[in-house]
């Protein structure tokens, strides 16, 4: 919410800002700093304010200490400060900055990361609850326009937070009024250690431009509605990498490199393969099963497939609900309840549709099992899957970690495990 | 970014809405209904505004028609014409409504679903180029507080839009000066008939409070910041939704029946389901190699776990590239080629990781067939996972549609196949 030209004296030809944030998105970091050096100041000053923070400081290391702390010079304090989280040489790099900036980039940085104190901007207009509005609308003229935020200020009252005001309430109010009749006193301020995500929820909830950081009951920072909207989707980004079992790219798919690609993904996928030996050594105990009655084997996909399917979408739905917060670990057993209803609702479906052709084609005690099966698996999925988010947060952990990949590979194991349990009964007992 | 209490008498309880807002994210339509009713009115409609439209739709389907015209008057005209294309008594409850809010929204509703026409607020100043600071100064003051977005207006010269101007820049600016001294001409406007996403990712792409809605030339509407958070969220969830293989619920999970839920997930199921009887043919067609070799089938279920999981993977890295613009259709062969690279380097590993204990407990033939499998669902993976979402792009689709399940069928199926063919060359070679 700054006003476009602040804190660079040359205005960004904005097109070409555009054209260059585009071909950044495009190549490496180190090709994206060649394109950073030959381009005008200004311009590259306003394409690098829309990457992720973590690509800002593998571009910012490629590049020259003057030209770097150039660019640095023109970030928003809240941004630099995020993007200094993501360097091992933030102390060098503060070094070149004016006084104030650096000043202002530490009390930013002292803060725990993804807290609310990193995220907000420590330069704004702080109005008086005993000034007169005229006095208040002359500050609001006169204050530099790097200061944010001058649509709400927040209002004190001997160096304590009272309420916010809006610009336009200001603007509709006589000049001799003191600030405080047009305070709205109805506002719950922020705290610095509050986790962001949470924090850019309320502004989405509550449709403020811009809500107080208090500390000590006075205001320290605020968090403008734009920041909000770049902090929910780095947690969206972050949630749809988590949920398929990758980590964050943390920087546009094409200006990853393949390492960067293969890493992202590695972890979970060994670990899925090595919980997957488990399903190696299931099928292995009932080796003897799967001998007698080979045919056992040709639904091990389509049951293992459903299962996983079906867990997938409970732990989506239940994941995503949480992060918006509909859900709370204390819903556990109501969601439990809900997921295993809708488990034996899907899974009867699909057996219902299973049973005539599977009696047919090959016979009567098969399909008994591999609908026994998919009621089963459907249960499982939806259990398991409704289950361990609300589990990993009641401990704590950010339910969008169980992802994917670890409910099938869960799903899986034991799926076969009941298999071939019923197998073992209906064939046996049948015998 | 109306302010507190626009267009109420009374001011809504904050308090209290959101705790009324809380419980309606908690229980079905019928029973939030009959909160609603008995909530005083002002706290009902601030509760309102920050469900989904369907959800909106459902709540005010249960109540009197003079409780729903009085909470439909109190809703800002986007909100408005959003819920009501959710509703087949649109023009029922529109004819409750004084004619000015019924005129607006028929305005809305004009334009196609999803689109920026349905989005924007039709209630906005519009600046002249030509009057004076001072006098738009005065416009701002006494305009209706339910007129939006006054701190990024339009400007327009003989009803052609020209730019937009800031509320600051023009109390910064001399009373007498034109207002198109002040004016920002720099601003691509939107078209009514542009993607309500692209037009919220532009907001936060640029930052700007405002964005000007022009048709033939005349602002006909401005969409504003926090429209565009609300947007973004809906295509967050719907796309989180999708991403599993279940259509949105369009309401918090624990307001959704159970009916509703098992809705929400039966399509993609089944049709999962149905094309994993594929899995079985295939399986069937080899069941002569399983007889003779058994331990083939041990491996089924890791092989397609790995493959499926590596699928998920990529489609989810695609389809979020896609969604917020890093990636489009054309990039088709370069993220193809990139993706296969890395189906490559994991299926690699997992091959290494796998050859010396199936060698050593099973049997060097069967350790060929596993890791040669490996490396080709990790690569069939990747490839269907990162080419299916760009080639429904560049069908005019939505890339979130092609799910995780969608993509694991398909691996398990050809990863099926590959693996046997494999087996058959290798053992029958080998004997």
């Amino acid at each position: 919410m700054t006003e476009p030209g602040s804190s660079t004296t040359t205005e960004p030809q904005r097109g070409e800002a555009e054209a260059l944030r585009r071909k950044l998105t495009a190549v490496d970091p180190v090709k994206g700093a060649a394109l950073l050096r030959s381009a005008p100041i200004e311009n590259a000053g306003a394409a690098l304010r829309d990457l992720d923070s973590n690509h800002q400081a593998r571009l910012l290391e490629q590049l020259g200490s003057q030209k770097r702390t150039a660019l640095l010079t023109m970030m928003p304090p809240d941004e630099r400060a995020r993007m200094l989280s993501e360097t091992d040489s933030a102390a060098t790099w503060l070094d070149g900055l004016p006084a104030d900036q650096r000043e202002d980039t530490r009390r930013l940085v002292q803060h725990p990361p993804e807290s609310v104190g990193r995220m907000m901007t420590p330069r704004f207009l702080e109005l008086s609850a005993t000034e007169s509005v005229g006095d208040a609308l002359d500050r609001v003229r006169c204050c530099e326009t790097d200061v944010e935020a001058v649509y709400r200020m927040p209002v004190e009252d001997n160096g304590h937070f009272v309420g916010m005001v809006s610009l336009r309430e200001l603007l509709r109010e006589r000049d001799d009024a003191p600030v405080a009749s047009v305070a709205d006193r109805d506002v719950e301020p922020l705290s610095p250690t509050d986790d962001q995500e949470v924090a850019a929820r309320r502004i989405l909830t509550t449709e403020e431009l811009t809500l107080p950081v208090v500390h000590g009951g006075a205001v320290i920072g605020v968090v403008t509605i734009d920041d909000a909207m770049e902090i929910l989707q780095l947690e969206e980004a972050e949630d749809a990498a988590l949920s398929s079992g990758a980590s964050p790219l943390r920087r546009p798919y094409l200006a990853a490199s393949l390492f960067r690609l293969v890493r992202s993904r590695v972890t979970w996928l060994v670990a899925a393969a090595a919980a997957g030996v488990l399903t190696v050594r299931v099928l292995a105990y009932f080796e003897s099963e799967l001998e007698e009655v080979v045919a056992l084997a040709l639904f091990i996909p389509l049951l293992l497939g459903a299962g996983g399917n079906i867990g997938a979408q409970a732990t989506t739905t239940v994941v995503r609900a949480m992060a918006v917060d509909d859900l709370c670990v204390r819903d556990l057993p109501r969601v439990v309840w809900r997921e295993i209803r809708v488990g034996v609702m899907l899974g009867g479906l699909l057996a219902v549709l299973a049973a005539g052709p599977i009696t047919l084609v090959y016979e009567a005690r098969l399909a008994i099992v591999v609908c026994l099966t998919l009621v089963s698996v459907c249960i499982i999925g939806t259990a398991a899957g409704s289950a361990l988010p609300l589990a990993v947060g009641r401990l704590g952990g950010d339910p969008a970690v169980v992802s994917a990949p670890f409910i099938t590979t869960f799903v899986d194991a034991t799926g076969l495990l009941v298999y071939f349990l019923y197998a073992r009964t209906v064939f046996e007992v049948s015998v």
